[in-house]
């Protein structure tokens, strides 16, 4: 039998990384990539998971998805965090460190990964689209497409970003419910709650926590945001005047809250692996700000890892795009796409509608996109009713885990180890 | 037709008051006690609630509950806080405060009231004893009954405390995901997660963190417990052995971790209404420990209120036995019981059992159950199987509250006031 020129070419595997803060739909990702290309055996032959992410990767730790059970692959789409392991490393430049860049191609070429499939946000469409043109000039060609994940909702070309749906729809229940709390004892008790939400520049999740009130009447009677530079005097006057008017005052702030010097109201002066200030605890700053110059009996959350991780809560929505953005990852590279992100576009937002679309990296990598300023209200402590449009739908509907004893039942990988072919390297 | 000796008394009026710190299912007790209520028009007119409790007895503040539609009571069921509004007001001793005890028998006069029905923690048991007493004395004897309520479970006689269940699946939960969120992240980021649970003198709430792990491998890797003194050395070997052995260290702190010297390791130093020292902050103290003797990077959260608010993971169980002992609290009312509180009784724990029982007010009164030492492991840091049988059934099953736009519809009452009739009195 004669062999002809439209014989497919021999599949080649796949690489399939987490990188920086987990969410509670990132697995949901994993699930579409991992189910997806086992849809396209002609192109794809096996996905290999990098252990911690892109570390596992510049160490071979790599590990065989293909011996995970289907039912372990399906349960990643209700298992929050991130189950092959994620990690804060940022590859320099290329410049700056050829090496790693050259490590990662030799790993692809060893284990005939011809995919890349990088599921994180700025930072990482960065290291992909690099990865994409590398490969290129040392000959290996790689595919590499990116996969939307962050909870802060700052990747700009999407409508929203996998991650952020649930982490809303938890700071709008968690703020609704501590408001409810507050309101019960606020006469002879508590008369200021503070919630201190993830979003270092940009306010998304803040300004989730204002869909628990339906007018400005109702908590949260105020929200500061990372884009509204904070003036001290003008916040201590509104908190009097919310006490004054309603008993009571609950506060939203963002972690990235600062003045207009660009300096964090809580900078533990500590930086994380990307060189950004590692924040936490504004939430008590602000709360002892209102003691000290009011003197209300106050309480503060800190909600922390809970807020990212909270998949018992998660947005059926959100676990909905995080699964299409890791199919639609897989798709677009077996069309021969390469550089190019998935995107979720909005068709309208009531009735909610939204398809697939797609963005080159290199036109996302280390942009952020904040709250426009007509999201939030002129006087920069509430949202605006076009941002309660943009926000409401992507907390919609539930998807709950199934539960045994109480407590969700979330997959475990076994994390089967790829066979090592190449000499040790140290990330 | 001949009037018999036996005609019905005329029904008299009860009134229904939320005390203390509220929970997501105090409100199911409400609905417990109305609905109930309702159903014994021939001994009970109307149910009046305290506007803040006790507060509103005081001041002749009243809502008339009958005023609430069927479905506004039916929702109180999986409404969280308190929507009559609670406080915290301590009535002081008959003899150093008679005049507040007189009052509230000059409203109960006032509104033909017969019944009081007191939802509250140590602190009102022995308030709503004192009432009955009083009553007798001043020739207006009142059928005092109360309905237990405390997130902390350290009411005795009871085997387990309405709106505890709730709040240990909440934190059992959450410590499972953000567990899981850590390990993901471990191996070039956070190393120890603290997460600081509610509890002043009791570990149950720390405790309930313990079933996110099914062994000692599994995280929580370290349970801090009131009842255990702290020591610091042995606490922070512990800690590193953790990062060694598995990667990372996740621990929860009961906010009442204290030195052998009684010394709460985050004590603010202000006092609330009941003298009780304002505890918040434990788990930056911890995490700050650990940084500066390890230097491992940290993150912790404080659930705060989030906690007790968070109806929509409440427990199936924990709601049931809400609206049982409000249903219990009429029923023991109207078969003339006074100065009594249903109890819940366990039957089984495997398969989970339970029933209703009852106990004299003034044995319950300002006596706290603790942890007992055979329910935490010999070295302190975790709960031991004895433990964990206690509390698995507590958290069992959901019963999510309906949902709209994305939030859970939770009811609001109209809260329409009793006319007064009595000259004022500020509480």
């Amino acid at each position: 039998m004669k062999k002809t020129a439209n014989k497919p070419a021999k599949p080649r595997n796949a690489l399939y990384a987490q990188s920086g803060g987990v969410s509670a739909v990132i697995n949901a990702s994993a699930a579409g990539v991992i189910e997806t290309a086992r849809k396209y055996p002609r192109q794809i032959g096996k996905v290999y998971a990098g252990r911690h992410g892109i570390v596992g990767a510049l160490e071979e730790d790599l590990i065989d998805t293909s011996r995970e059970s289907r039912a372990t692959i399906r349960g990643l789409r209700y298992t929050p965090a991130g189950a092959f392991g994620s990690a804060r490393y940022k590859l320099k430049g290329i410049d700056k460190n050829r090496a790693e860049y050259e490590r990662l191609i030799e790993v692809f070429k060893a284990h005939d990964i011809g995919y890349f499939f990088y599921n994180g946000g700025n930072d990482s469409m960065d290291t992909a689209h690099k990865l994409s043109q590398i490969g290129e000039s040392l000959g290996y060609p790689i595919t590499c497409v990116g996969v939307p994940k962050t909870v802060d909702n700052d990747l700009p070309f999407t409508d929203c970003c996998p991650g952020f749906g649930s982490v809303a729809k938890y700071v709008a229940i968690s703020t609704l419910e501590a408001s409810l709390d507050v309101a019960s004892m606020a006469r002879t008790s508590t008369k200021v709650f503070v919630m201190e939400v993830m979003g270092r520049h940009a306010g998304w999740i803040a300004a989730a926590g204002g869909l628990a009130g339906r007018n400005a009447s109702e908590p949260p009677h105020i929200i500061l945001f990372p884009e509204i530079p904070f003036e001290q005097e003008k916040f201590l006057a509104r908190v009097k005047q919310c006490v004054t008017d309603f008993g009571y005052c609950v506060i939203v702030v963002s972690e990235g809250t600062a003045t207009a010097d660009g300096k964090f109201l809580a900078d533990a002066g500590t930086l994380d692996a990307f060189g950004h200030t590692q924040l936490g605890g504004v939430g008590p700053v602000i709360a002892n700000m209102v003691k000290q110059a009011h003197g209300y009996k106050y309480h503060w959350a800190v909600a922390d890892y809970l807020q990212r991780a909270a998949r018992h809560i998660a947005s059926k929505v959100d676990v909905e795009q995080a699964y299409a953005m890791g199919k639609a990852a897989v798709e677009l590279a077996v069309q021969g796409r390469n550089s190019v992100m998935p995107t979720v576009v909005r068709k309208s937002s009531r009735p909610y509608k939204w398809t697939v679309g797609s963005v080159p990296l290199a036109k996302v990598a280390n942009v952020e996109k904040k709250m426009p300023r007509d999201y939030i209200t002129a006087d920069g402590f509430g949202i605006t009713s076009k941002c309660r449009l943009y926000l409401s739908p992507l907390i919609g509907g539930g998807d709950p885990p199934p539960y045994k004893d109480g407590l969700p039942a979330y997959v475990r990988i076994k994390g089967v180890s790829v066979k090592k072919k190449l000499p040790p390297f140290k990330a």
